[in-house]
């Protein structure tokens, strides 16, 4: 088939169909001029998203698959006309588990456990717990779903909130926002970035939770207001898997302030992640040599 | 009735039967003399465990119950023929959510995010997942259970091990330890201590684990070999909640050992038990009066 198809492992190539024309670019310095000239589908290496500028050089680009599930870094360099596949899916697992890990911590008093050791001091005190307490979810959607499922067993009240309401599943609208969250103890953010979703938790939605909530964000930072978060430290908790700014200069009030724990934007990041990134890849190949429509296809006008 | 039953909250007190005379003892100081003569039924303070040698100076004494699930602090103290009640059931919620915890935390790295955090550091790295280990439960009773309902989401396959085996509900017995060993990556260790299970994690099984398996311990401290442990760290990981000696001396070598996580026995120390302990005591005081038999009765010759 016509033109050149960049995959980021191995495996990839190994398993392609015969008519395709594959090779590996892992992100690491650039493909040569005659290769970027050529490629018609751009698979975006994991953990070097900046080479989605790759794009703007490569000529006959029909299609570029994210292994993201956020892809606001490509919209500007995305050209006129290129289809755009985002990881959707991929990051569910990994990301769902780090959120139940920073929700545990927080409750549980992880990181007071982890200094103390630290200092060789063993002095037990009575902690928080996760069971009995109610959870708003902010962002529905994929990972939501799979934080839901995580969170059930652990004996809390868990609402969903979307963009839309969807009575049928039991989905609040985003309008209902201000009525949940005094009835909230833990929200767990996990929205996309987009221009409605910037500074949705802000001032007036951290001023509604209660006393010693929780605020977990493993959607992107600016989500939630970083400057609301410092005016409520001590009285609102959270729990931060991304930040705003984001990495969070050595100098910022977050790292030190009371009640809050950051952790540098590694809730994808694990080992859940690669093997099914790769057999997803797998699959987007075997599509595209079948000329069937490839999945993840990101709609650019919603949001 | 006849005789009087100390109970440790006022919650108790006020919801007491009418026939019955109750009184609060919190486990400050002691009962006055001509109290502790008259006592039939007296429940353990919470938290303060070392009351359990009040036993013997209640001459009236027929009942004992205790809040915390482990017996064995209790038994030197037993009067002969004074039944023991245990409060098995009461930390499922709050251990179990503490296992967990433990468990996340290992494979995601928290305490290293945590000592970058009091670094002002931000330097992600891909972690460990919790999805797709292999998690061999040994002590499969109420807060193993627990534990197993609560990482049943996270992808996970989940073997059970006890004292017998119960091929009916898939519990293996605790012959099979060491054939399970080889193919496990997380280790929940949620026994009682008993004579049997006093070192059941020993040099052989540590051993007899791949490299990296995670050992978490919930249960109690001599259930998991200490010195075997020191040896094998590096690699063999483990979170403690529980450890042997306890508390852990400042000058302990497990507080600094590598992929060591430890917290000061809080398993069972959460705001989950409170509510539950209180309905419970209610009940009991409830069937005492009514003459019923009450429930979690220890009984003393197994083990
Ligand atoms: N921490 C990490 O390492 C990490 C890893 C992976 C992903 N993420 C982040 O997680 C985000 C979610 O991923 P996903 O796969 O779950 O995406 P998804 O399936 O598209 O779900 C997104 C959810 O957000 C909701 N939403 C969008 N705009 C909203 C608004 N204005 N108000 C309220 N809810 C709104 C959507 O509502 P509707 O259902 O009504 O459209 C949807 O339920 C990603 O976009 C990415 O930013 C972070
Ligand atoms: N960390 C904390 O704060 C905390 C809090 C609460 C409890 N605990 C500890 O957790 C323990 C378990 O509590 P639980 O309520 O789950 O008790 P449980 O319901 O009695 O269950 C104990 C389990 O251990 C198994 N077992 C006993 N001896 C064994 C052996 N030699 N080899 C293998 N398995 C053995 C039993 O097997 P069978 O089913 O075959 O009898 C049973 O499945 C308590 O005894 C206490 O020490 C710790």
């Amino acid at each position: 088939m016509d033109g050149r198809i960049l995959v980021p492992w191995e495996q990839n190539r190994e398993n392609a169909p015969e008519q395709l024309t594959v090779e590996v670019y892992d992100g690491c310095g650039e493909p040569p001029a005659e290769v970027l000239d050529d490629v018609v589908f751009y698979v975006v290496p994991y953990g070097r998203v900046q080479q989605v500028r790759l794009m703007r050089r490569m000529p006959r680009l029909r299609a570029v698959q994210l292994l993201t599930a956020g892809y606001e870094h490509a919209l500007p360099h995305l050209p006129p006309g290129v289809r755009l596949y985002n990881g959707r899916g991929l990051h569910d697992a990994s990301t769902a588990e780090h959120a139940v890990a920073l929700v545990l911590a927080a409750q549980r008093d992880l990181p007071r456990w982890a200094a103390d050791q630290r200092a060789h001091v063993w002095d037990p005190h009575y902690t928080r717990s996760l069971a009995g307490c109610r959870v708003l979810i902010v962002g529905y959607g994929s990972i939501g779903a799979a934080i839901e499922e995580r969170l059930r067993p652990f004996e809390v009240t868990v609402t969903r909130l979307a963009r839309r309401a969807r009575p049928a599943s039991g989905v609040h609208g985003v309008e209902e926002l201000h009525r949940l969250l005094p009835e909230t103890d833990i929200v767990v953010v996990v929205t996309p970035l987009t221009p409605a979703t910037r500074g949705l938790i802000g001032a007036a939605e951290l001023a509604a939770l209660p006393d010693d909530a929780l605020v977990v964000n493993v959607g992107r930072g600016p989500v939630v207001d970083t400057e609301a978060l410092l005016a409520e430290r001590g009285r609102v908790r959270a729990a931060l898997d991304v930040t705003d700014p984001e990495p969070l200069p050595a100098d910022h009030p977050l790292w030190d302030a009371p009640g809050v724990l950051v952790t540098p934007h590694v809730g994808g990041g694990s080992t859940a992640f690669y093997p099914l990134a790769k057999r997803f890849v797998d699959e987007q190949l075997r599509r595209w040599a079948a000329g069937e429509p490839l999945v993840n296809r990101v709609s650019l006008d919603e949001s």
